[in-house]
């Protein structure tokens, strides 16, 4: 299990009037995480999230009226954790080449951290209510932004050399998001050693010299 | 839809003695995929299937024991037929920046046209039962290690240039498979388009300068 990166998206919150009521929150996100992972969300019952959180249903749904709205929550977590990464890479001090790798380093780093959640946030899309799923492809539209407008920079100052800057920035996302899919714990590389080597390869298909 | 690569799996067999069975079971294979595809494999069942395929589920159990014999005959399918596309490419004339620009055309396009497929052979694999999930996982050693061969010859004639064979050999197949899990038939590109504007990226990122 990852949960690490999970729980990083819900970090312990300090006691205070809403205390117990947020980490019981928590710990049903987490629960949810894990079930859906295991399972598949089609197959998860919200019964099966409370026993795995220690809880009944019905504490469950004071929470939650649904298990769609735990996926959306997830969901919402998972996408705006990596579009605030994104936007922290592609605005860091350096030109385009030094904030693309560092950004295909942490989008990587992420996935592979979080390959659980990355699993769900991507492959169970079409599960979420229609307007969950709004604005979640609003999040995802701007991370494509995001490395779109990079690309053009660093096309526009001579550092990238790109003939289809659409299809490049498909396969800068598409390689990041894929890595939670395949990496497990099990991979040889550290998430941030791959981060690494696939900063190189991205840049490389950048045409960048660098 | 993209059936038509799902299609073309079980190609429509000459009437013979055993073609109305095999009819049958070509019918039950596109259903499945269809129903897995549309609510995910652990919430299908096996009446969904028959129901789809115009059959009685007691119909659909003289040509396979449960839905999980169905899921492996996909697997299978999926697995051998991208195995045979990567060992054709990587054994085409000429040297190994024409076999490689070859192997991902073909694998990414494949990919594309039959996403739905693709989609199910990539992310149920885990439903598979434990037997059929050694043979599939077989297959992708196969392509996998095809794959790096490919690489390594590339890397022996001064054609690639590659820092970490292992990772880049990763890179080149999962740029492929994620397709499966983006591309609809709303893509801007064609499966064939987005196959040659993969195949110029990842020609670069093995630092071809071909």
């Amino acid at each position: 299990m990852s949960d690490q990166a999970a729980a990083a998206l819900w970090p312990d919150r300090p006691a205070d009037a809403q205390g117990e009521r947020t980490e019981t929150a928590r710990r049903l996100l987490l629960a949810a995480v894990d079930s859906f992972a295991r399972r598949g969300y089609h197959a998860t019952t919200t019964r099966d999230i409370a026993t795995a959180a220690g809880m009944s249903p019905a504490a469950l749904y004071i929470h939650y009226p649904s298990k769609a709205a735990l996926l959306s929550e997830i969901s919402r977590a998972g996408h705006q954790a990596t579009l605030d990464l994104v936007l922290a890479a592609a605005g860091a001090p350096g030109g385009p080449v030094e904030r693309m790798r560092r950004l295909v380093e942490d989008f990587t780093s992420w996935h592979a951290r979080g390959h659980t959640v990355g699993r769900i946030v991507n492959h169970e899309l079409h599960a979420l209510p229609e307007e969950e799923f709004e604005v979640v492809a609003e999040l995802r539209r701007q991370i494509e932004e995001a490395v779109l407008a990079l690309i053009r920079q660093g096309v526009a100052s001579g550092a990238f050399d790109v003939q289809d800057i659409r299809t490049a920035a498909r396969a800068v996302t598409s390689l990041g998001i894929d890595v939670s899919r395949w990496y497990t714990e099990r991979s040889s590389e550290t998430p941030e050693e791959l981060g690494r080597r696939y900063g190189v390869l991205v840049l490389r298909m950048l045409g960048s010299t660098a």
